[in-house]
Parts: C-alpha cells; structure tokens; sequence
C-alpha cells in the first residue's frame, strides 16, 4: 500500500530564524506593516510503500529524527498520512 | 485582531525538484528503499494582524503571488488560519 505523507520541519520555538527575519524585515517596504513572527521551515512530501498507516508513521518520525531534520535545533511533525487511491498522480 | 497563518510553497507539479531527488537519492543508502516522489517546499508561519479572517487570507494571498512566491514556477497554498487567543504564546 502507498501512502502519501506531508512532513513540516521547523526550527524550534525561541531560537533564531534569520530567514523568517529576513522576510519580515522586507513586508513593511512592500506595504505590508501589519505581519510580524514570520518563521521559515520546511515542508517535505513523500511516497512511503509500507504495510499499513502505523508502519509509514514508524518509518518517516525515524526518518525524520536521522535524516530530515536536526532534532537539536529543529521540530519534525507528520501533519498528513493519506493513503494513494489506484490511477491517483502519482500512483504506478 | 490577530491571526496565525501557514502557507505552503511547492513547485509545481511535473517540475524536477533538485532537493527532493537529491533526498530520494539518499534514502536507500540509509535502509529506506521504500521512498519515492520526495518534494521539498517551504512552510512559512506568519502573524497576520487585520480585521477579519477574509482579510488575512486575501492578503496572504497578494504576500503569496507578489513576494513568498515565485508563481512562474511554485504553488502556494494556505493551508492554516487561527486566530490567536489573548495570551497565548506570541500574543502581545
């Protein structure tokens, strides 16, 4: 069975994010005054072949902490598991 | 009133994402031979501080097209809005 996951990574609350500075330093010039806590991270789609939802959770949350992500700095959160219909985009 | 939002920018769809197979490429030599269709995108989380929910959206939308995004190459796509409760984290 293929599953299609939506994993987000972001950087942990607190720390830095220059990216999301450097965005919201730019709003205001644009005309923009009024958006502020602007944080960047990273938003990882994926195909996982696996037996069922429980086994696609296991395999991306490890996946996730070694690879994904750097669970020092950042947070890696699955916000969707949905299993591929047959004849979806994407699916063989 | 004050409200979180998360958008979502992906390539779009038939684009050849060079992070996402550059992932893909890395997984097997790490045990994981069950991945495929690996994308990389950006998740930008913002505070938006505007009179109604139909406001924030439609100026996260301009934001979106006009700077967060390039739509040439890339779809965005909110995928969150809340509004933000006295008190809670980030509130003023």
């Amino acid at each position: 069975m293929r599953y299609r996951v939506v994993l987000v990574v972001r950087l942990k609350e607190g720390l830095l994010d220059p990216q999301g500075k450097a965005v919201e330093g730019a709003l205001p010039s644009l005309g923009w005054t009024n958006v502020s806590h602007v944080r960047v991270g990273k938003d990882v789609e994926l195909v996982v072949d696996a037996v069922d939802e429980a086994a696609v959770r296991a395999q991306v949350e490890e996946m996730a902490h070694r690879f994904l992500s750097n669970p020092v700095i950042e947070d890696a959160r699955i916000v969707e598991v949905a299993a591929e219909v047959a004849g979806a985009p994407g699916s063989p």
